[in-house]
């Protein structure tokens, strides 16, 4: 049967979500904890990965097994065996036509910011640090050139996997709370390194080094090397992922303003455009 | 001259904030750091104590030293040889009439309880986890009933080393945020463990052991030992301190109901009705 889960962490201690030989991952403890639980070895796959840093509210992962559980059994029992910078925060059982990466209609990071002259002693691995006053129209301005359907090459890290550079930007949205600046993304998927290479250029255009009309020539550059400066892991969260209904899986409320009829992008469609 | 400094630390990794022989405190890593700058033995004296695992985002102290530093050189400096859980925040030269404890007019606190089945990986030292589903209302009732010029006893901890019990309670505001409950309260100032007392009563409401009037007939009975749980202290911080206007020193905009008449509370009056 197949098990889903969803994980949260704080990523300043981690290498990361993904496996990596002689680096503790966020991965290698969840599959250890279930495994326990299990009483048999248990591989999970996640929705994406996350680098080093980066922190998850909900990131959702799902596994196969033979052994029944009851209820939450595994969100109890494999919390029991988890470090405390790891919790599951809720477990299902769902269909097997369900898939963590790919079944997911759509995602939401935040990238958050401290806008002051001193860092924070409270946050100091879960939020990025910006001395200059920001201006987050301007930054909203920036951002609404990224929406729809994009090549987003000058947003993407070199090393990144994907086969296609296109995705589906369906909200990028700039507030102030204080002190603090939140960039919230929702998105089909998100290249590697997208969010943060995003989130680098609209402190540039915030802080008055770029007008925001550069964002747009930045995307339609189609070049990295244009992009300037990747910004720090450490304000990074996944937030939530969007399933479809039918997996009976409880949506975020930001995703409310996505269509009932979504559908996976087919990038190789958007390529031919 | 004197300087009066805020200061924001992350409580976790430290038995306090005031000296304890052989212990890591806030006050010695922040002398340390501002003897260093003034190359000479600079003492602190701040608004209050905290307890191990309490949190501040603005603690006001202040210090006397004959070395002359510009503008921000006392938090640029403090802040190069702090350790990263603390920060100072801003620092400036103020009259010798201001004193950072006897000059207060009302403290800030916030109690934050995360109210769900899981802890949090992010906030695991942050935040206190509640798994019985909180009744909001209820506990603004139950709060209600401490507003006012009150004998405290029923909330004071033992060790207590105030000479007297009573407070004047300005505001105690109930707060839901999706799954977290904030308590706020602003008083003149807080006996020891008063907040957490407070919020284990309140607490004990919110879940549905207590009706809302209990909270009324502990406070009059004076005594802590009808009081139940003392809360844990990683939910609570330190919010902000209010400071006759003459100081100069900026004001949290949660004091904005206070009147500007305020005025210190004579505990001896209060003794005496």
């Amino acid at each position: 049967m197949r098990i889903a889960i969803a994980i949260e962490y704080d990523g300043s201690a981690f290498s990361g979500w993904q496996h990596q030989r002689d680096q503790r991952t966020v991965q290698a403890v969840v599959e250890q904890a279930l495994s326990r639980v299990a009483d048999q070895p248990v591989t999970v796959t996640a929705t994406g990965r996350t680098d080093a840093g980066v922190h998850a509210l909900e990131l959702v992962a799902h596994f196969d097994t033979t052994v029944e559980r009851g209820g939450d059994a595994w969100m109890m029992g494999g919390n029991s065996y988890l470090p405390d910078d790891v919790r599951i925060i809720w477990s299902r059982r769902v269909s097997d036509t369900f898939h963590a990466r790919s079944s997911a209609l759509a995602r939401y990071y935040r990238y958050s910011i401290l806008n002051r002259n001193v860092r924070s002693a409270l946050l100091r691995q879960q939020i990025t640090t910006c001395y200059t006053p920001l201006n987050v129209a301007a930054m909203q301005q920036a951002a609404d050139y990224l929406v729809g359907e994009h090549d987003f090459s000058s947003f993407r890290a070199q090393g990144c996997q994907s086969k296609s550079p296109n995705r589906r930007m369906d909200r990028v949205r700039v507030t102030r709370e204080g002190e603090q600046v939140h960039i919230d993304l929702v998105a089909n998927a998100f290249l590697h390194h997208m969010v943060r290479n995003i989130a680098g250029a609209l402190i540039a255009v915030g802080s008055g080094k770029q007008p925001p009309e550069w964002l747009h020539r930045l995307l339609l550059a189609r070049d990295r090397k244009q992009g300037g400066v990747t910004a720090a892991p450490y304000g990074l969260y996944l937030m939530a992922v969007y399933y479809p209904q039918k997996f009976g899986i409880a949506r975020h409320p930001i995703f409310d303003f996505l269509p009932d009829d979504l559908t996976r992008i087919d990038h190789r469609q958007i390529a031919d455009r």
